[in-house]
């Protein structure tokens, strides 16, 4: 642990700081299978793919089914130098592939110590009992440099490139986690916790305090771009973070509202996740029209505003919320571990609401935004035996979906992240099905039969490392290594370079073993904003 | 994967093989926290303990609150022969203890590889779809030999120390089955699939070959037993399997019953897990009072029966199974994935019957009861959200009940497992919650003050391994190593061994992290029979 914490003075002050996500880049080809979700329930895989990414860190051309490397110099881009190009080529290991990195659109980084401890507590009460406390010790800035440390580093390990952040009411503390987000290279939000009204005497603060503070940790945020010479694209920006409605006073949200639209901030908040907490809402506001209603009334939606939980929406709140251009951010495993509900994710989509993961650490225990899309698609089920509607059931590709371009939608950063078009940021984790310690069990039968042949070469001079190639061949499959010899009146792929359908189908069935059993061990390596900022083969 | 696999030849002849849970054992002392779950919802915890296992692999003798290990030998067993006796010392360790192995009540081997492969199905379709292909193809012993031995090596690194298996038709890959757990030492029941009605062309069998079959693979396993010159405890044992009542003929359930009479054999099979299969059950046995009543009539019920599922159980269903001293199996991973329904656990509880875990792979995706406790947590909650009973909620003291003496209830086999009873089996797992890439964050503050004290002598001398000491003792608790120099004055554990209150309430939360982060790296060694058969500290 001691190793990944800085000293405390070191992390307050930006200027002793670098980004991993900011060091000088040179050009560099990825080569291998490319896999995204560029649409709700749509897996696209291409399987031979080479992504030219620049030294800004964007994608300057995806080419599918590119047969060699060469290619991309001689034949589709040709201004490239290739000395001073860098090569990644995953081509030969079939389990492995780059999938854009997760987005985690609300999790409380100062809450990570009581990661699992709820006991049989619903919202109010977890509050008063578990997170207040905690939460008002972060005023020592040892402790919360330990701790932040440690959030940003467990979620860069599950894969997490982007993360929206709660801190604490602390400026200093809140500055302190910028600097390691900016530091480790994580993309992130950052939201000073404000709260003024209905608040515990030992963890709150005046409106006035309120105002100064968060101003002061937005300007801290500014400064961190300014502390370096490279290209700087922000990857820490503020956002304003009221509580919920229940703990701001009117003068407060209406504060935050003004300040939101003047500097056209990002705006993170709580909503109907509990029926106690809506009827709290209904009780303090008895003008508003329902729950969202006050977000609205206060100018706090539009189309950088995102709302945890919204497990029990109204209609009325699902058309101001579709009529602002506001995100849900969905959080299964909390609303489970809470007692909460089962938001109805299907509805909100099919109401063209961004829907988007979130870990909502430590509602819910877990860091990994993976684990959190295996409960989004499990709740879902308990949902539909409810509803007995078979379409509330989220797939494996929806819930994929909403983890990463459903994050970046949220956020209002679809042009940057959240797939691999052209022009974002290459952005993403290597995934390797069969790294050390994997707890998914592939058998050699169920690997698409065009990455046994582009593995081919490999197969032959290491397969066993790779594959138990005889078994393959000859107790599976049926048939020898000549299959895939070069063979003109097979077509192993598609025009567009995708996977003909019995491979796609088996890819799929290998995208949902990650997301039941994979975790952090298959993420091998990460990159935010073109950088590698995680590498576990090292 | 190669390494783990034995030779199909080596696998099917029992004289080949011994079995890593007899192998000569000499009289063993363990030193240091014990945890176990007595009853329900209570987590008792010996922090001090020393446990001394006999030759057999028996507990000869408790001692809590042991002060040092060479008590054992001059205060409580002085007829212990100390030079012959080997000693495990985890004391110097706040992090690790010993916890009872998991008990795996239902669990399909041969569906293995499909474990995260289930789409939008539900049951019926699943078996269609999904089941009976694969299953139909373990006539390949290769292919049986493969998954097998893959399927007993994943589930003991993860903690199943007694599996109830259900195998396929086949008798050759049973008894392969069979040989394979008696190798790799995990105890475990298997049950060779009867199927002779309403099941596909390709995956059937007749009345006769089911009998000759049925008969044909208990021998094999009783032979097991037989093939060696330890002290032998027939660890593998026959269990009668009738996939579930729709799949089988009046004159096999018959036939079946009468056999489980005359040989006192266990039985396991499926009940009521979802709407349409209660609705075949009843059309098919249109005599029978309901689904459990089936098995009833044709005499499948008693101690020994484990029933999977029973998602719908009427009243009348819970009084039949309460007369007949039934289990079930509750397999919280399968009926969210398979959206079978929510099993209302406290009900059967409430009601006297006995509630084990399975992980019901495939249907469920994983291999750990672990995550089966885990998923079993929050489907509770799930039933919660629906009954708007708040005792509905299962705690995490009552899943690791479940996951342990539960399962040892349900098998009939409590005097032998299922805690650290005197005259019980050491049966059980090393957990250690800072093993390497372990996923649950620890935070010193949140370490019980005994087991710091405890392991003070290690602190000074190797401290910072293990604790962060300086951050403990000055940022979060404010008091110097001093005072837990020995003081008179200060009761540091109950008379009965135990933690006192507040370091109880610490170590519930500290399970509670394993619970909902922990996974197979936690589990560090595996102890079968008094033998350890996994050690992943080797």
């Amino acid at each position: 642990m001691a190793r990944i914490i800085p000293s405390v003075t070191e992390a307050l002050h930006p200027s002793n700081i670098n980004s991993k996500a900011l060091v000088k880049l040179v050009t560099t080809v990825y080569y291998g299978t490319i896999v995204h979700t560029p649409a709700l329930n749509q897996l696209q895989v291409f399987p031979n793919c080479a992504v030219v990414v620049g030294s800004s860190g964007s994608i300057i051309n995806l080419i599918p089914n590119c047969s060699s490397i060469s290619d991309v110099f001689t034949k589709y881009n040709p201004e490239l130098d290739q000395k001073s190009t860098k090569i990644v080529d995953i081509s030969g290991n079939p389990y492995q592939f780059f999938f854009p990195g997760f987005v985690d659109t609300h999790i409380h980084a100062p809450q990570f110590p009581n990661a699992g401890i709820f006991g049989n507590s619903t919202l109010l009460d977890w509050l008063d009992t578990y997170t207040f406390p905690l939460e008002a010790s972060f005023e020592n800035l040892h402790k919360a440099n330990k701790i932040y440390s440690r959030v940003v580093h467990q979620t860069l390990q599950n894969g997490t490139t982007t993360a929206s952040y709660f801190a604490t009411i602390h400026p200093e503390a809140t500055k302190l986690l910028s600097n390691i987000c900016f530091k480790n290279g994580q993309r992130a939000l950052i939201g000073r916790v404000c709260m003024d009204d209905n608040s515990p005497d030992f963890y709150s603060e005046s409106h006035e305090d309120m105002k100064t503070n968060t101003v002061d940790v937005c300007n801290h945020i500014k400064q961190l771009g300014a502390t370096t010479d490279q290209e700087c694209d922000a990857i820490i920006l503020p956002t304003l973070t009221p509580r919920f409605a229940p703990s701001c006073t009117a003068k407060t949200l209406a504060w935050l509202g003004d300040f939101r639209e003047e500097k056209k901030l990002h705006v993170q908040s709580h909503v109907s996740e509990n029926i106690d907490e809506i009827k709290l809402v209904s009780s303090l506001f008895p003008d508003a029209s329902c729950y969202t209603g006050v977000y609205e009334d206060y100018n706090l939606l539009g189309a950088k505003t995102v709302l945890a939980h919204g497990v029990h929406l109204t209609p009325l709140e699902i058309s101001i919320l579709h009529k602002n251009q506001s995100g849900i951010s969905h959080c299964p495993i909390s609303n489970s571990s809470l007692t909460s509900g089962e938001t109805r994710v299907r509805q909100l989509l099919n109401s063209g609401i961004k829907v988007s993961l979130g870990t909502d650490m430590s509602g819910g225990f877990s860091p990994s935004i993976l684990s959190s899309a295996r409960q989004a698609h499990l709740v879902s089920r308990h949902l539909a035996m409810k509803t007995k509607k078979e379409e509330d059931k989220l797939s494996v590709n929806d819930v994929l979906y909403l983890a990463t371009k459903g994050g970046a939608q949220c956020l209002d950063m679809e042009s940057t992240i959240g797939d691999f078009g052209k022009g974002k940021k290459w952005e993403c984790q290597l995934v390797d099905l069969k790294s050390t310690g994997s707890q998914i069990d592939i058998f050699d039968w169920q690997l698409p039969d065009y990455l046994i042949q582009r593995g081919g070469y490999h197969l032959k001079i290491a397969g066993r490392e790779l594959l138990n190639s005889d078994d393959y061949f000859q107790d599976f499959h049926g048939v020898g290594l000549s299959k895939f010899d070069n063979n003109e009146e097979h077509k192993w792929i598609n025009d567009d370079g995708t996977f003909i359908d019995a491979d796609q189908s088996k890819f799929e069935d290998l995208i949902a073993k990650w997301l039941f059993n994979g975790d952090d061990r298959n993420t091998t390596k990460v990159y935010v904003n073109g950088r590698c900022v995680i590498d576990k083969t090292e």
